[in-house]
């Protein structure tokens, strides 16, 4: 029983999205829905599938499952409406900027039973699964001390960062639910600092661009993020645990193994820039681990309750910069 | 104008260029041929294409490009049958075990004005390839000295041995082409040592697993090239290019990135294990190449010549490890 | 002009300074004061120096420099002490647990004019200075945003923790210096976390051995201090740093360059485990860099103020960690 | 006992050796002989010994061990006039260009009882050693084959390679003192490239300046060597050995550890550059050996049978490259 999708929406995300679910033999795409004519058409072009309305895929007998690549703030509505529809659904992160909304959205995917998985990427990326089998391995014993190191080559546009809900409930997200993975506990305290260093303009949106966050648990186990939006030699992305046998981390991945040795001494190219170059592998691995899930029907491996919790440690971290206090979370 | 392809051969290589093929979005997998029903099936199953007869894709006017994947010993019929029947054609190495053989067929392909392309994957591979472009760009000037290692993860069985013509011309035969291509330069001068130490068995059947070689070509340049049949940490090829300014060289490539560090020290996964890992991007690359050599009527990157010039290093390397002595090329 | 020394405590930091000025041609050392005479004479041995008492050493023609090694709650006294008798001070980090006796003793050094150096090695280490160097030469634009992972091999045993002054003022005191010098501007604000995770006897004597610190400068430069008091592999000593136009970062030293690639993977040795293997090219660095200033009457590089900044931030991090505020320096 | 040493020749080597009798506290350097004063007034006012003749230090009660750094056509002679005289010999390789006047040297020394040490400073490199150790603790198994990349920064001027014997009794005379030492067995068989690649006035000498060799033991393991007179990059030192269970190496060293990672990439510093900074440890380390091996009266690590060996290997390899054969030992 191969899972019929659709895509909506069409943008640089939606291409990722078509990408995976063409290269799973599990999954086929079934159709798009994009206002944008010329995107539409274009994934239309390269895997073969229909365009479609949003409200007629939702009553389309042909398919299965939908993926929400739209604007964040129409999230938690197809959630809401795809969930009725009886739909499994894969969401982008995040399911809404708004804490109250979250929680609504997810109410009522409780509610019809519904299947719901938020895209946290990184979690499917292979580097970092070998990590965490690490971990779970016992290798280097229990978890003690997180450290996270995430740096976009570059700032998104100041249209998409006036709406993005500023960088910790866009960026260091991923982060947060990075460490509640790595961490294997609930965070109960965040500390953050934030800080426009690498543009002004970031600084009038009421942004920042350059941030560190400390996470403690109950039991006392720590975690620092360290974000910047640039990073001139590629999209830097470490993770690296101390537990208490040892230490594990994933290196970052250039873009090539080359190295070349001369006068000045040795160089090598920077590393993978884009995030779709980045992630590929993450992208089909998330779609085929929500595909494994509709078959088997058993739980997503990242939940709605995921994307609440990143979202909440976001907006403590947003408070704590703010009051230069420890944001303690009920 | 999409470049429709019939695979002959569904051997284990068989499916990778199947797999290399589909996955090409201007080139289309019409058609497999193989005695073997349950590998042909599979294919099929997996890529949605015909099964036919040998004879019957010869004449297919749905064809217009052929794998060869089948036994070295029909390669050369294959290659003189398709070239015949107006195909472009793509052969696995080696063209054939027997010099005048290779020329023979070479003779046909050109009265026939066909395209035949040779599948030296390693000139594809993305790593290779920025190392090539890195001894291009003049970073290390001259090139002067190139050292080759390709150790196998562990031997093939006796039966491929008895048929493979032996190391030099089975294994060997791929970092002989590497060494033109990274030289520059033809080889004049081949000195070359044999010894079995990793199977008593490979002996009896009257061949070496470890092989060292010292190419020279007319105006000194040297390389170096070392063979074994068994490496236990994975699949490990390296290329090392020294020159007038410097040296470049492409690392192996690991199964991931992560390292863990307790009491006894650093650990890292080993290397990629086989071949179709190792190599998937390079397998894709190759047939893309084919293909656009194809589309724009240009020469395809490795040729019938190179399938022969490789060869002819394999016997001289052959002669020199049972002589004890240098052997010239004409 | 030979700078003569004379060594203060033969304990185990004292005998790496013996070792250390024994290695400077520019420096001797003439005497060492230790009341346990097993230890004085195993300097005296080794060495070839005098053993005599500290107030001997106050009045003593032939020793020009002495160097501290004594227990922390005697530094500011000695150091006060030496700067009367007119000798150049060089005193191991803490001045002392107290910022207004570091305060006094500063101003009795200031009063004698005297020269005083403060040993924070790290800013001698050749990797560092190589860093600090790459920082200067421009290559990485304005500096951003630090991180310092510092993680000792074992902690020290609990007589030691009880007179330590606890983590920040014992162990995160060398990271505060390295922030300050690779910031390269004052920090306004600390923000800290402290746990007790490798052992609960470090909690009962009211310590911490994990903990995670981020300071922040008036323009918005931040920095991340990752402590802990148990890394299994070895003495874990990085240091990185964010620029606008790229990174810089000093990675860590192993026993040996040597790799060994089996069946499940590739191994490296542990890092070097001691601080005193790790550090031996620092030590004889900072005493050669104390004789230079002494004989060329310039500033020493580092200086009492640096450990008074230094104590001051330990302080504040203190205050941060107990009340989960950022703690603003004057 | 301290064993008191003379140094024979204050050349670079000779000042090399100084440095390393001297930085071991069981030896004590007491005479230098040497024609030109000014090097010899310096390693007296460095180390403070005595200025002696040659003649004068044979005869002379206080010293029980000479290092031979004069120039390579006395060493056979000193090596005689000293063990004759009852002094332990320490001899700079090669012990002489000629076979049959080292093997006469070999013969006074044996029929004297004499101790004779000489000098295959790789040995002793702490690295390498833990590459040595780390074959013999079994973890990579037999020992198959063995890789050794050697390669100068620069070649010395035209007058040191007219006396010098070519570049495989000069410079690759140390890596077959490897390969034996890694092999574990003797070597029977030799073949050897040679070219002019980075200067005609080396040809010009006669000698090549680029050269390959594969040598085969009985048992059928081999081992290449790679030379150049010039890596731009820094001194260039790898070993790498294949075994039945895995593979060994042990890597370069940097200048320091620092990666700078801009626009265009990660840097790092080149290789150290000057052997006497590469093997600092490793002329300590041996002449540490050789005094243990004096003070305990068992053998000495390397003897002048070791030096007999690699000069008969680099003989060889001569042979080789000019006739273009295998060379069987006898």
């Amino acid at each position: 029983m191969t899972v019929r999708f659709a895509i909506l929406g069409a943008g640089r995300i939606g291409q990722v999205h078509a990408r995976a679910v063409s290269s799973i033999p599990a999954a086929t795409l079934v159709a798009v829905a994009e206002p944008f004519a010329e995107a539409a058409q274009r994934i239309k072009d390269t895997y073969g599938c229909d365009i479609r309305e949003i409200d007629e895929i939702a009553t389309s007998d042909d398919v299965d499952a939908v993926v929400i690549c739209t604007p964040t703030d129409t999230h938690a509505d197809l959630i809401e409406k795809f969930a009725k529809a009886g739909k499994a659904v894969f969401c982008e992160k995040p399911v809404d900027l708004s804490v109250p909304r979250v929680k609504e959205a997810l109410k009522t995917v409780e509610a019809e039973g519904a299947t719901l998985m938020v895209g946290f990427n990184r979690r499917f990326d292979p580097d970092f699964m070998a990590l965490k089998a690490a971990i779970d391995s016992g290798k280097i014993g229990d978890v003690e001390m997180v450290t996270i190191t995430s740096r976009d080559p570059g700032a998104p546009p100041a249209s998409y960062i006036k709406v993005s809900g500023g960088i910790f409930r866009d960026m260091t997200i991923h982060d947060f639910d990075v460490a509640r993975w790595l961490l294997g506990e609930e965070v109960t305290t965040v500390m953050a600092q934030g800080s426009v260093l690498t543009d002004p303009a970031i600084g009038e949106l009421g942004d920042y661009d350059s941030v560190n966050v400390i996470l403690t648990t109950a039991s006392g186990k720590q975690c620092t993020i360290t974000n910047s939006r640039r990073a001139t030699y590629g999209y830097d992305q470490r993770m690296e645990v101390l537990g208490s046998l040892g230490m594990a981390h994933a290196q970052n991945t250039h873009e090539n193994t080359v190295e070349v040795a001369v006068e000045d001494g040795y160089h090598k190219a920077p590393l993978l820039n884009f995030f779709m170059d980045r992630y590929t592998m993450a992208y089909a691995n998330e779609i085929a681990a929500f595909v494994d899930a509709i078959q088997n029907g058993t739980p997503t491996p990242t939940t709605g309750l995921d994307g609440l919790k990143a979202l909440e440690l976001a907006e403590a971290a947003v408070e704590s910069a703010q009051t230069g206090k420890a944001v303690t979370l009920p």
